[in-house]
């Protein structure tokens, strides 16, 4: 190993400086979903704005593709695993795709999606897909700019991907998706209820208090690993995790006063995102290899946390007498392990994402994949998006759309021009069974540990085969290196037939 | 008037950039105050620095003084009170001002304040001024490298006083303060109590939970005209106001559980700034037209809500029901109107500035005006400053210093490098006096108008008369436009003088 050169010190302080900024981001996004004055939305756009192409321009900077290649030799003579090398990829990858993309046509994308999102927000209050058909087209063509930028790809819609899931592409997806699918299908079709069932069996729906709820949500989070000195927990309409640095982690959850289950799975979920943040080892934090490798497998740290674990009958029955202590009497008497167990894993057909079970839940997602993709390509039309979204709802789940408020409009990606962000949610469930798998081998006493609310086992092996790495390896070795394995579906259906059958929903 | 050359369009484009990297400042100074967890602290302080040298570099880019010279011929031929010429003068005076000092000078002064203030905390809690006097010898030497990069001026202080107060010399301010100090010592003399008072006549002593309290100063401050879609109010250790734009605008205040008056006047304190930044017209907010124009004049507005309206005879009149009202029993029965004027207009010789009246007040500013004054001259050493402090308490207000703490110690400013500001808050209590000079004669039912609690008539002479104008005009010359007088403090001691006499302290 030879001395670093003068470059690489130059370059990991302009990475400073841009992950700075990046943070500075996520403040302004955290206090304007929970702390900002509604009359504060226009100054802060311009805030953001002003941050957004000072990094822009700082990240594409000539200087930096200089000192990349002034540091070539060097690191064609170090270990291709050190945080050194590792980091140059990530810079190299970061201001190569940056510098690609004109900044007027970044200014024009950057526009139309805030454009967009309005005319989503009005179009979903009036339940009225043509008020946001052109917002959609618009979308659409930008995206194809967009992909125009880059030498040609097997397929366009893998350049959408790569921003949310490095390296993923569509040719992997489709066949993925669809054998994801087709079990689904039949398991709902098993498993599913005949509609009229009260979420989680009734055993959350109170009433309960917003005092009550977060102080029990508070007394779970700090027992399962919340730390007061260097967290925060606020509600939020939409909850979200933020991390301003490890010692910096905000999450968020939200209050249904009828259903609990709303506010514990979230928190549990922010929860999950959250360690990985405050697992981001100091070295790292404050460059390019202390971000978020990729969505999926951020995903995966929450829906571990939400499903996997919380939804588990270990710790269904360590968490029951918690709640119990903490809510009063407005868990029904004859609620008991199991019951909650079985409550909290039931199956329904639902019209709406976010309230989808964790069976539902992907078929759900693979829906607006399938969607997204065809209007990518181009065989499917925006004025035929309605239509395609209630036939699939239907095929897919057996659901009749009402109306495109609960359709098509529901959720704000298409608005915000999100297009390869939806399968990442899917990913994520698939890889926290993935990461189950060696869990349950590695800590044979996992499910005694989860029954005594002993999770620090679970915290530690998560924070050295995950957290600690950072962005260090792209997502797929990352997944390699932790499991021994590839992205593939079978663990998360092992997983889930197995539950739902020892839930009695099969 | 000719058409703007191109090059306005450009430097206001540059300053919108430069107002909103202020901004989100002040969005991390607030978050950091409020909300941050503790061991969020490390992470800010790099974010906080990363932001004040990208703003830096970007104030004193050499193409804003080029873009000015450019300017220069147009604007001869402008009305010279027209918010483009004035803005050219006051970027002029920032660019100038940063650009004058050296970046490295400009890095050892930040680091030098942060470092400072860490050693008071440890010599405060100590209560040893050895601990500190490393650091304030190290700041008064910064203070004169800083000096030394100027055109010399007639006094170094100058050069300190003028980045709070623009345009004020040392030469007016001595003489000025010197004559206030004379009368007031003798003002207390006569009015000041035996010292074995309770606060506030003990009317406010409760015991009042935070939460009644906090409900009661938001009933007040929705009255008097802060606005739930604009503002927020949190609790800070050391109550601040920020804007974040005049329609995100941040107050806080502060809770004691045995003295409400502590939150209800440090809320009208804040409110008073808040409503300054609040009235900063559209058209300035992202300019440097949109800035404080000076210290003196922003805490002008904040004294005037908290002491000239909130401690006057017709409000105590109004809002002592609205107290009751909230607070319940805990104000003692037979407190009526004339009793809660009086108990908040008591005089009372005491240790501790933020915690002192409006009478002795402006002494324990007048002894840091003349201490700081004489460590920059160099007449006073630091080793020497205690014994200073001590024998200046004591010949001003009367009193003994137990400790380093209560005495020398009890503020930040000195270890945060702040040296010229101390005088502003006087500067305010002046300003506040002769203000209110003009509105008793342009509104001559004010005094029926506090009493019912029609506030609506002073907010807009405030905005008509000081906030719209932002920073346009200098200091000087908006207190002239405003009550046709220049800075003097006999209005600020006929004002006391009466006022003491009316509440039975004189």
């Amino acid at each position: 190993m030879s001395a670093a050169p003068a470059e690489l010190a130059a370059l990991q302080e302009r990475m400073a400086e841009l992950t700075d900024l990046g943070r500075i981001q996520s403040m302004l996004f955290w206090d304007q979903n929970t702390m900002m004055p509604p009359n504060g939305a226009a100054a802060r756009a311009d805030h953001s704005s002003t941050l957004e192409v000072i990094a822009h321009d700082k990240l594409i900077d000539a200087e930096i593709g200089r000192l990349l290649d002034a540091l070539e030799p060097w690191a064609d003579g170090e270990d291709p695993d050190s945080d050194d090398v590792r980091l140059l990829a990530a810079v190299r990858r970061d201001h190569e795709k940056a510098a690609r993309v004109p900044t007027e046509l970044a200014a024009e994308i950057s526009h139309a999606d805030a454009m967009g999102q309005q005319a989503w927000q009005e179009a979903r209050a009036a339940s009225d897909f043509s008020r946001f058909r052109d917002a959609l087209e618009r979308h659409i063509e930008l995206r194809h700019r967009y992909v125009a930028c880059f030498e040609p790809v097997e397929h366009p819609y893998d350049l959408l991907l790569d921003d949310f899931e490095p390296g993923l592409t569509t040719a992997e997806l489709q066949p993925l998706f669809a054998q994801l699918r087709d079990a689904l299908v039949d398991l709902v079709s098993q498993a599913a209820g005949d509609g009229d069932e009260a979420r989680n069996h009734g055993v959350f729906s109170g009433p309960f208090e917003v005092g009550d709820q977060r102080r029990t949500v508070m007394e779970v989070l700090e027992a399962v690993g919340y730390d007061a000195d260097g967290w925060r927990l606020d509600p939020a309409p939409h909850p979200f995790a933020q991390s301003l640095g490890p010692t910096d982690v905000r999450i968020t959850t939200r209050y249904d006063l009828h259903d609990f289950g709303v506010a514990h799975f979230s928190a549990l979920h922010e929860f999950g995102h959250g360690l990985y943040e405050a697992g981001i080892p100091p070295e790292l934090a404050r460059s390019p290899l202390g971000h978020t490798v990729s969505l999926g497998i951020h995903e995966s740290q929450s829906r571990l946390w939400e499903n996997v674990v919380g939804r588990s009958r270990p710790f269904c029955g360590w968490v029951l007498p918690i709640l119990r202590e903490a809510l009063g009497p407005g868990i029904p008497a004859g609620v008991d392990a199991d019951a909650l167990y079985r409550a909290v894993n039931s199956v329904q057909r639902s019209l709406i994402r976010v309230d989808a079970d964790e069976t539902t839940y992907n078929l759900h997602i693979i829906l607006r994949f399938e969607l997204e993709l065809a209007l990518i390509e181009g065989t499917l039309a925006v004025d035929d998006l309605p239509a395609a979204w209630d036939e699939g709802m239907h095929r897919l789940l057996g659901v009749d759309v009402p109306d495109a408020a609960q359709g098509v409009l529901q959720d704000v990606h298409w608005g915000a021009g999100l297009f390869g962000y939806f399968p990442t949610y899917t990913l994520g469930n698939l890889i926290a069974a993935q990461l189950w798998t060696r869990v349950s081998d590695d800590l044979p006493e996992i499910d005694a540990q989860l029954s005594s609310g002993e999770l620090a086992p679970l915290r530690e092996w998560l924070r050295e085969h995950i957290h600690r790495h950072g962005r260090k390896y792209p997502p797929r070795e990352l997944l390699l290196r932790a499991t021994g394995d590839t992205l593939r579906p079978e663990p998360f259906l092992d997983y889930l037939r197995a539950k739902l059958l020892d839930a009695g929903a099969l």
